[in-house]
């Protein structure tokens, strides 16, 4: 039991450094409207255009210090100049992440995209990769994010194996096409939008086709695309075990819906993950693996939205810089099942957040983001300028 | 194991009536354009307006003859002229079922309806009930039907305790507004859209709110609507024995989504459902339970996805029919848990549809519906007609 | 945010005075060997008799503070003289809780107890809880609890309805034996042992029995016996305002076992459960809730199991007592998401530990429970002393 | 719609030929009594000893005629002289199939085998596994099949790396002493009886372990091990792509309990992935998936329920053996979701008892397998024999 609560000084030189250069790429797509299918409510002063969702992502950057990359989605992130967009973005100390591809919003890709067994419309979707390969160049983006909607509603509707074959033929084209430094992240789901079966539903799928592919091609975790009762720490501890982890999608989900906050469900299972990541030394700036938020707020506010997330993402981290490893190492080989998680269960119980504020003091931002963020104005502003146009939305 | 394939005259006299008499209502939700959040797709010769629905639903009655009823969706299913509405149905042999209210898609509800702490959104809730009551009378609905999408997305988002109070108090003023010959039949459903709670999730919170309203308001069971490895057919016992089952919304789903044709996911399931119903005498015609289907077709086609959805529930019905219950009931009693096993599966595993071709064809209709709908034309029909105006979709 | 560690001065003098009355009955059964189907493992130093299982629960309240009753399980705990017995408890400060009975260990209870179709089978049950009757006369406990192990494994192996009409009449028969101030609290549980059904799987069915018993019949709310997703403070919250939850059960699980520690799955759950125990004032002492914990410690050690149980629902109280209930409440009637659910989560991520050390210091407790206990060698006084004779295992 | 009960002549010949070829093999387990954490109910005339298993293996594959090999346990079917019962099933027509360690019921094993940090203990499991290839040096088995229960019940209890670290380690030293000749196969399984993480929990962990192994190594499915909603028969078609499907392990599940008569609890799944196996060859005697039960009987008789399991694959093989595949294919290519769809249904939907009926009585058995063996008098016999001595059970 810590007699007192930690300060930043509490932490080791190597655990103040990971948590300082700690960063969380956000997604462009969290900051327009989003909803169920049974209804998408709207927000005052969601973006316009993947510049003004830019200039919201620079906001959360701001405050937290933690988030200084985009994520960008085609086509909803389309534009005419990539140049002008990444400039944009780097004056305001942001930089193009991953490029996400979207294959599942054209009425073509009704009965699969990259296995669709009708030929044209595989080709299609094939290049439509080939081409967010080319905005990748345009924008410095280092990787091409893979997540598909394929799979079938019925049983018999597609054979589930010439799927698998026309899907492996199809991430080897676009694999072939990257450049040297470009890596392919493939993420999987285990439900939705497909009913009865999805094509990538689990990590040894998305495994298998990038051992299939190459060294390159890495597999994308998402804490909200697991069957009830799965032990997703497990399958990040497998995937670094591998070297595979190309990215992880942080975000929570109660039963069926992904896109909550991150943390907002299971607290503590975000922080066994941070736990895991942390003991393989996955949280180091040169670890490979991309963390990012991929979620959409329907209810909340957006920006404030993701501000929560990055900080309950650094407060997890916190925690699990602050597990007493030693001693954990010597419970568990001693066997004492207690123990042992008491450890664990210690770091978790400690309130991190005064050290946190002092981490942020310590780079000159603010010690409470949110607080900061809600004084400073930019939401009215936003509100009373992003006036006209057509507000973003998700699938926009 | 049965010799051979049996034929109507193998049923008693009860059974062979049941099924001749038995009806499904169906839904005129089912033949607009539905999806997911992802994206709706479009399928051609959708009606465009609540008698173009009707036209449709009465095709699949025209062929599948055990669907004469249909049920409305307020707002989605408004006319000018009711009367009108209730004669264009009948001209084709149906009538007005249910009346769904529909108060999840208005910005206002975007934190509740009939548990809003709003009272201003309360109150207009409410009042969209009492249209709907002023609805059934002009076109002789029974039963005014609600499902809520109420519920919060985050802990501590709202008091739970405070939104039952304020639902018990919405729906008590709705309740009072009935007829002596009007029926109030609640709905609650496990997951979706809200996240984290839904105001009525399970049969106890329907039940509890049904009894303080009175005799006339009863429980909805969809079959989608419950958490994985929930056994259904209990609840359908249960809410029996109890008096209180008011209808039965018919569809199936893998996993999370549960607009899948009904049969499509789990037919055992279907079958065990049945099994209880018909065990507990609930399938005559007087029984006060009111069969429909409520699903919607994504990625098939609407007019024979409903054909395919009777035809699965006639099935179903008919194997139920066919269990020998005094063998059944001597087994159970010996304590013989493979042989009464065994009974039951017994008539599971016997082929109805000879059966059903026969009843199909004693009642003047061709033995295959699905095949003699696919000849007809009315396809092409709709196709080449409906072009111009607005398609129907879910929520439209 | 708060700015630092709260102290016990820092609650209201009502929270200070619920968390210093708050009570936790301990369960005789979690002192012995227990297991899984696949092995039970053995704890040296488990006890012998019941005699010395009170010893062990009261070593717990020695050091906890909060648990002064153990509930029975009858015939595991079945001695020659109760009034010995009592007296043994209350000489250490331990009062008999609740008499559980155990109509599932016994050849006869192969296809049920209280449900069986055969009579004799069927009066044996209800007698055996006639017995417990008076064994709640002879230890003055206030309540017989009953779970029942009774279901099917297969479709069709018995009549599901049937079964409910037999619980019914055993249960009436049950409750009409009970003294004016004894209650009967019916548990259920969603799976387990049976594998198709069980005849109490859920909160709707237990409420519905006592519904039909009358007002000293209610339910009992085992954390461990629902489906994956359930909101388990929804049903909380539900049934204290149907005045009808006569007990809580403590204890966690991941996906299918249901003894785990309590908090040690998901203490966000724990917190958010304490916290409608908290806001529907359901902790105080008269509220008629009796909390609980039910678990077994198969690999961790029996005593320090229960103390680490003990700590973690104190933790979640002293958390669900720190929630801003105005600040809550202006939230959620304002509609800002964010805000309402941050002032939850602000007093979640509050370190109690030091705020109860102070409290215990208060009482003449050790400020760490485990600590003391574990320093006070009683582990291994009853490792040497207890041996010979019959270890207590799980079902003994 | 098939117009009639098809017969044994409306198959093609290759699929009758693998209708007569197929084979399942028995698990000497599932003929002892077998029980839930809560109660190992007992039933008369169980098998006292290796030898009288496989005497009620002989049963179940005199009267199905696919059942003839067995499946041994270690150490549960240990015997003085293997050769003498390899012979006393040969007698009978019965060969020894796979030997499955066990590395769960030794006290030792309390905190894992394979994986336990403890060297002694970690040797002692591995050692297990080297006299259980010498068994099958001694038997003629084929195959070691692996099953492991090692994991946590608690997070922090033991690092989850490490110990898959360790398992690499035990499995490759395991490997290098089989023969060329001989196979290893690895099971994985969600949970039970570790709580918190199994070492094996998904099929991606035991395909890694196999790949890193070799050829020789195969992962092993079992229906039951699963989380809720996964859809198996993509595993199916996912392992048989990729060569490394080795065992199939029958059985079924309602939620968490996974020793139901395979078919039991979803006939359809059953059929679905039949469908899988048919689709892709891998029903025929060379294709290196050994098919086998692995169940036990809690309730019902123990052979009856075997025979029963036997005759629900066979039937669920015979209908995909029936499926379409041309029209299937063209239906799948043409988009067409409901026909393709329906084809799949049409041939689940027929009754196959008659063609097996009539395929057994081509082979020279009985066309009811269940009635004759009921009235055979071999349960009588049994029941009045086997006395005295120790009843077999799960476990022994």
């Amino acid at each position: 039991m810590t007699a007192s609560v930690p300060s930043l000084s509490d932490l080791s030189d190597e655990a103040r450094s990971l948590l300082k250069t700690q960063s969380i790429e956000l997604p462009s797509w969290a900051f327009g409207n989003s909803g169920t299918r049974f209804r998408v409510f709207t927000t005052a002063g969601v973006p316009r255009d993947p510049y003004e969702k830019i200039d919201d992502v620079a906001q959360v950057n701001k405050y937290t210090g933690v988030t200084p990359r985009v994520s960008l989605h085609i086509p909803w992130d389309k534009v005419d100049d990539y140049e002008a967009l990444r400039k944009h973005a780097e004056d305001q100390g942001v930089t193009i992440g991953n490029i996400n591809s979207n294959v599942f919003q054209d009425e073509d890709y009704k009965l699969g995209s990259l296995t669709n067994s009708n030929e044209r419309i595989r080709r299609k979707a094939i290049d439509h990769h080939l081409e967010c390969i080319d905005i990748m160049r345009a924008t410095g983006s280092p990787a091409l994010k893979i997540w598909l909607a394929d799979g079938t509603n019925y049983p018999g509707q597609d054979s589930i194996r010439a799927r698998q074959d026309r899907l492996a033929d199809s991430l080897a084209e676009i694999y072939a096409a990257l450049d040297d430094d470009q890596e392919l992240v493939l993420e999987y789901k285990f439900f939705e939008p497909a009913f009865y079966h999805t094509d990538v539903p689990d990590w040894g799928t998305s495994l298998v086709h990038c051992l299939a592919l190459g060294d390159r091609a890495k597999v994308v975790l998402d804490t909200g695309h697991h069957a009830p009762g799965t032990n997703i720490e497990f399958i990040v501890a497998q995937l670094l075990r591998l070297g595979r982890l190309g990215a992880f999608d942080f975000n929570s989900r109660f039963y069926a819906d992904d896109d909550l906050i991150v943390g907002a469900a299971d607290p503590y299972q975000l922080f066994r993950i941070m736990n895991e990541i942390v003991s393989a030394g996955a949280l180091a700036p040169d670890s490979g693996v991309n963390f990012m938020l991929d979620q959409c707020h329907n209810l909340e506010e957006k920006i404030p939205g993701e501000i929560r997330s990055a900080t309950n993402v650094q407060e997890a981290t916190a925690k699990a810089l602050l597990v007493d490893r030693e001693a954990l190492d010597q419970a568990q080989r001693a066997g004492d099942v207690l123990a042992a998680n008491d450890i664990l269960v210690d770091a978790y119980n400690t309130d991190v957040r005064p050290l946190l504020a002092e981490l942020r003091e310590s780079q000159g931002l603010a010690p409470d983001p949110m607080k900061a963020f809600l004084e400073s104005g930019y939401l009215d502003k936003i509100r009373s300028e992003r006036v006209g146009g057509t507000a973003a939305g998700w699938g926009a």
